[in-house]
């Protein structure tokens, strides 16, 4: 089969591999989209070497459809169009007992830790198989991954209809976290640096603002009559979001930390005292949100296709990376992976 | 009335001062002994001349005995044994109108913005009076309002019966939450590096240990199958404990934020979204935190005594401060301000 696959730091070859064999309990699938996380352009600028036996195809965000089953599967058909929840658990561990299995202590990534989807089929466990309703597009479904994470981060942060809702930093998480959040009956404003993104947000129907031009913390109090978000999303990633974050908060509000942060930064250990807040880390997505991130998609109640801002073809990932890596405005891209068939 | 008066950093005097007038809806007591509270040691130093206006009597730890009420005060008579829970809220803004009484955004704490204990009388609003029971030893009863803080804390914290609790800090708060976390059918570890405190920590039953000499985050882990401790309390104020709380926690655990810190420190969120951390920030305490710490030191599950190092007598409020200051062995210490009639 065609596959692109990372050889090293900046270092992607596009090339036919062997077929990996399809095991009992596996189900082979011809790849349609596969999404580029920031991982994976992490893993491209070489930094997740540790993690990723090069040479080796990654990506993870998949939508596609069932090629062949192994004798043991009798949960998907040839046929079906289905994405991957990538998440391998170990069932061992004192979380995974617990029933925390996203957060299994000795949890495989698939896709990093294992061959991934920038390749014309992919070979998984079917237990870690999603179906999906027939009338998605393939298009769209690519994104059921990381508006699972936005399921995940919402559902994590109690947010109720009504509540105020800041989302500081709006890349594609960030976006997908703010239309979830509104679906859910929250007033959301975006919290954005990018002035793209910052037009994307308000193209989408959200208040942005730009805290590098505007006093975020400042137009937060005035629309809360002095006291603050009932939630926080931290997406950016940066020192100045952890800074922020508990100027935003009211008393009793959540943060929700979302984004990887490298090392550790300043946060206001007084203020979270002061107004009694509440942090929460959120990682990934549990099945339930699977299952919530294929509903909302299939019924067109959130507009993914919003989100996705170039395709490029399997032979094309190298110029992928480098176009996300020089062109900071980008947000999903997608990369082909077989021709449709629809 | 006598009363021992803050007049500015780092001196007290000790003299006769005019009676205030007992409103209507105020209860004049007589203060039996008041606690000095580590607010009230960062009074002393002169590091909140912004809140008190001296001269002025501080304090707000008390146990007393009514005195005289006010002509439209009936829940309370003259010889009722009594407390004071110091925090007058506004009613009016958002976090009293969403139930947050305790930490309304214009609070007058008793005794910092308002004259306090550290006197023959203290006259408060009835609303703020707790009765005790008749059996409870006065001089237990100042730690009322610090063994409060603890009830909160432990609350704040959702710990259940058969969670690895640790406190990281054994100072007066530190120690009073192990004892409530103990109550609550918790293992407890104590992290301390004073000598005397761990020792007083394994005199009272506990595992105590200083991170300075053993690797905490290691043996909480031997602990715990590798997992970590459910709930953290952050009591210490230090850097080095802000580093160490998410590491000690296991996946999902959650981290309390007692201590106060004069400025933001680094805090590790990758760890804490990599498990899922939940950081909570719990300041002084609600009515019912009030009523189970009145509880706890009546029906004597809790020996409270064992913290009381060193009682003075009003007129020795400034010796009293000196000691604290230069003597970092110190747990609790009163002042007796008036002769108990019991």
């Amino acid at each position: 089969m065609k596959a692109a696959e990372y050889v090293k730091a900046g270092g992607i070859v596009f090339r036919e591999i062997p077929d990996p064999p399809v095991g009992k309990s596996d189900v082979r699938i011809r790849v349609a989209y596969c999404g580029i996380c920031g991982t994976d352009l992490h893993i491209f600028k070489g930094h997740m070497d540790h993690r990723v036996k090069a040479p080796q195809a990654v990506g993870h965000e998949i939508s596609g459809v069932v090629e062949s089953v192994g004798s043991e599967v009798s949960s998907f058909a040839p046929g079906d169009k289905v994405t991957v929840r990538p998440l391998d658990n170990c069932g061992q561990c004192g979380t995974c007992k617990a029933g925390y299995t996203h957060i299994c202590e000795n949890l495989r990534f698939l896709g990093i830790e294992t061959p991934g989807g920038f390749a014309e089929y992919w070979t998984v466990p079917a237990r870690l198989v999603h179906r999906l309703p027939e009338e998605i597009p393939l298009r769209s479904a690519a994104l059921v991954e990381p508006l699972a994470v936005a399921c995940h981060d919402v559902r994590r942060s109690g947010l109720k209809a009504g509540d105020l809702a800041v989302v500081n930093g709006g890349g594609p998480i960030g976006m997908l976290i703010a239309l979830v959040a509104r679906q859910a009956g929250a007033d959301v404003v975006v919290a954005e640096i990018n002035e793209s993104r910052l037009k994307l947000a308000e193209t989408l129907g959200f208040t942005a603002i730009n805290p590098r031009k505007e006093d975020l913390a400042a137009e937060i109090r005035a629309k809360t009559e002095g006291s603050g978000a009932d939630v926080v999303f931290e997406v950016s990633g940066s020192e100045e979001g952890a800074g922020v974050i508990t100027r935003l908060a009211r008393p009793r509000g959540t943060i929700v930390v979302v984004a990887i942060y490298a090392k550790p930064v300043p946060v206001d250990l007084h203020k979270f005292f002061w107004k009694e807040l509440k942090m929460i880390g959120a990682r990934v997505y549990e099945k339930n949100d699977y299952e919530q991130a294929i509903r909302l998609i299939s019924e067109r109640t959130i507009a993914v296709d919003a989100l996705i801002s170039r395709v490029f073809p399997l032979s094309g990932l190298q110029t992928a990376f480098e176009y996300l890596t020089k062109e900071p405005d980008a947000m999903k891209v997608l990369i082909q992976c077989s021709e449709e068939k629809e």
